[in-house]
């Protein structure tokens, strides 16, 4: 291991993963289908909302004029010559003295323009006629939805760069955007190194465990919008990793590998990035866990080496793939969500270096607080389960209490934001 | 329309609902395939973790009792008889004077009982055989993760009614849980009832709109967890929806209709829920918008009829389904987390109901803010792209300003909460 480790700032270290991202490809997808996708069109209004003047209530249309001066001691009378829901259209322009009952949502017939609602009239027939008699004066407009009172055609409905969610998906099928242009998800090659490594499904072994990295970075790519692939576990052997890292490089968007980058007889990833001619963009970062992470670049494709331990992993994939993951599906902002939090429990333990603590949000009387999850030793999965956010814990010599203002990481569910600020 | 229609407050609608929620089974998927399903078994720890006492760092395993009074004085030496990497292990026990230099995440050998790191050792050779020299006395236990220090076995992992993400997958990965027992998502069939919509592949025509809302439910559906199924749109007309709905009720855990709820001549759902039999649990609810929300149940079935208005449909799918969705997915805190946050801009319009505006979250200084997403009109669709709160504003004779304290519903991305309580 021949590399100067020198530590970056996470800051510095995310702006130079992300001076290599690059973007997918749009593609078309069925509306159908594009929930959690990001637009890569502006879409237009295809027509005035609504598509004509319509009916808000149950009531008559009929015209303003001939409802001039009516009143209690003036009432008018209408002949009702039709009925017409939604979805239907008056058989002609209407007349003086004519009326049509109209349902909610249909469109105001020809020559009327105003609706009086069912309340204010009174019906009655005669010779098998219906008529309604009204003893108020309408107005022009008068209980109507003008046409195009809610977008007139051509207005923009969503930039490109909007995550697709029922609201926008609902908003798309008004204009008739069966399919629509989004950003292409990313395919990213996982591999899993260690000697030490058995399958979920194999028995355990004398100085063997579980791969769980593994799993667990296909659910943060999965959640970070992209495609996982796992490519297999590789033992601790310079050939055999160089050889399927070499193999697998043109499959895949980005390729990411756990385990194999500390200092040690058996750290293989940084010397495998040399051997491939990568540039190696880092390969020590100033923060706990995830120190030893390493990103390399070759031919503009990113390659990971996360650390083989599970927290650390966990911290590198959202602070270094998660953005890339992001901007590549189109997202202008592609960073997890920083906000300001209350701590409320103490964190005791110093640290020189900034901390990434798995924790979660809560709220209480319109503040937001964080908690720690559980024991925060780096090696600990377990809590990891419950986690939502990243506590942020600036490096020094003390401690950190309850009630302490610090930053959050907001992992799940939130709008990101552009850029990596400082820690 | 004979339903006498007396209006309930949200929570004892929710209530009502909640009364006749029912549980999905248990199935088994793999673990690859179970983000975002909830746990239907409890898991315990089938093994310690670490499952052997393991070095936490690169360096060399000693016999403790070897280091007695080791010092700068009085330097010892070790014979380094192997060397063993992660994953493996060694060829025997440790002798008296010998050491085994060893890897981060290896067993410590047999006899051996503390690691000396790297750094404090001085390494020669001598006739082909490797030496270290160490100028310290190291306790038993000295650097060494014990066996069973994370879990013990039969420790309590995670609790059925855990929703499964990265960290949990992990943690069962770890323990060789390859299949997980989950609770089924729920079947749910969606008609659009209107003589005026037109699928949103059709043009457009007089008279008519397209079908937006079947697309947003199927997306709310996704979102919430469960299958969503477009049963196709309907015309407003009783025997067509009486044979659609009767025909669908047995296929599906819930039905879901929209349109055909509010008063008047074509609005049909509540008269069919009384010809199949059903039981309406409530056809009226005291909430903007929203307010003519029909929910009926048959024989453990609920039938939902949510308004045509796309805002009305939203809502009521956020209150009433949401909830027996994840309560069927086996979740205890099936609603929506509500919270305390802070008015970012006045809504000044009074209203005599509780309101539930589509809105957006927002952080600042450790205190949440909520803003209203646009024009607040229910028919507005364009307002819902970027909800991800409702913002509960009670009802009363004034509106309310910047800087007032509100409740708000969280859409997207936050835990549950057991109860819906009282707006």
């Amino acid at each position: 291991m021949s590399l100067h480790r020198k530590p970056l700032l996470v800051f510095e270290a995310v702006h130079k993963v992300m001076a290599h991202r690059k973007n997918g490809r749009p593609e078309t997808v069925e509306l159908s289908e594009a929930d959690g996708r990001i637009l890569a069109e502006d879409l237009r209004a295809t027509h005035p909302v609504p598509p004509f003047d319509k009916s808000p209530y149950d009531g008559f249309a009929l015209r303003s004029e001939d409802t001039n001066g009516l009143s209690k001691e003036n009432v008018g009378t209408f002949r009702v010559i039709e009925t017409i829901g939604a979805g239907e259209q008056a058989s002609g322009p209407l007349q003086p003295g004519e009326a049509v009952r109209i349902m909610t949502g249909a469109e105001i017939p020809e020559k009327a323009d105003c609706v009086a609602m069912f309340e204010i009239t009174q019906s009655f027939e005669e010779n098998d006629q219906a008529y309604i008699t009204l003893k108020r004066t309408l107005e022009e407009d008068q209980n109507i939805i003008k046409e195009g009172s809610e977008n007139k055609e051509g207005d923009s409905l969503v930039a490109a760069g909007t995550r697709i969610n029922p609201g926008v998906k609902a908003l798309l099928a008004t204009f008739g955007y069966a399919e629509i242009q989004v950003y292409q998800r990313p395919a990213i090659g996982v591999f899993a190194t260690g000697t030490e490594l058995l399958e979920v499904d194999e028995p355990l072994e004398p100085g063997k465990i579980r791969n769980s990295n593994a799993y667990m970075i296909l659910s943060q790519i999965e959640r970070a919008g992209g495609q996982g692939f796992y490519l297999g576990k590789l033992d601790d052997d310079f050939d055999t990793c160089f050889d399927a890292v070499s193999r697998s490089l043109t499959d895949y968007d980005f390729l990411i590998t756990t385990g194999g980058v500390s200092v040690g007889d058996y750290d293989l990833m940084p010397d495998i990035y040399e051997k491939l001619g990568a540039e190696v963009l880092f390969n020590k970062v100033g923060m706990r866990p995830g120190s030893v992470t390493t990103v390399a670049e070759k031919d503009g494709q990113l390659l990971y080496g996360l650390s083989g331990n599970p927290s650390a992993c966990y911290v590198g994939f959202e602070l270094f793939v998660h953005p890339i993951i992001q901007n590549f599906m189109g997202n202008p902002e592609p960073h997890h969500r920083r906000i300001e939090a209350t701590l409320g429990e103490d964190f005791k333990k110093p640290n020189p270096f900034t901390r990434f603590v798995r924790g979660y949000l809560d709220f209480n009387k319109g503040q937001v607080f964080v908690y720690p999850a559980g024991i925060d030793k780096s090696a600990v999965v377990s809590s990891l389960a419950h986690t939502n956010v990243l506590i942020v814990l600036k490096g020094g010599t003390r401690g950190y209490q309850k009630g302490d203002q610090v930053e959050a990481i907001l992992l799940d569910g939130f709008q990101g934001q552009d850029q990596f600020e400082k820690e």
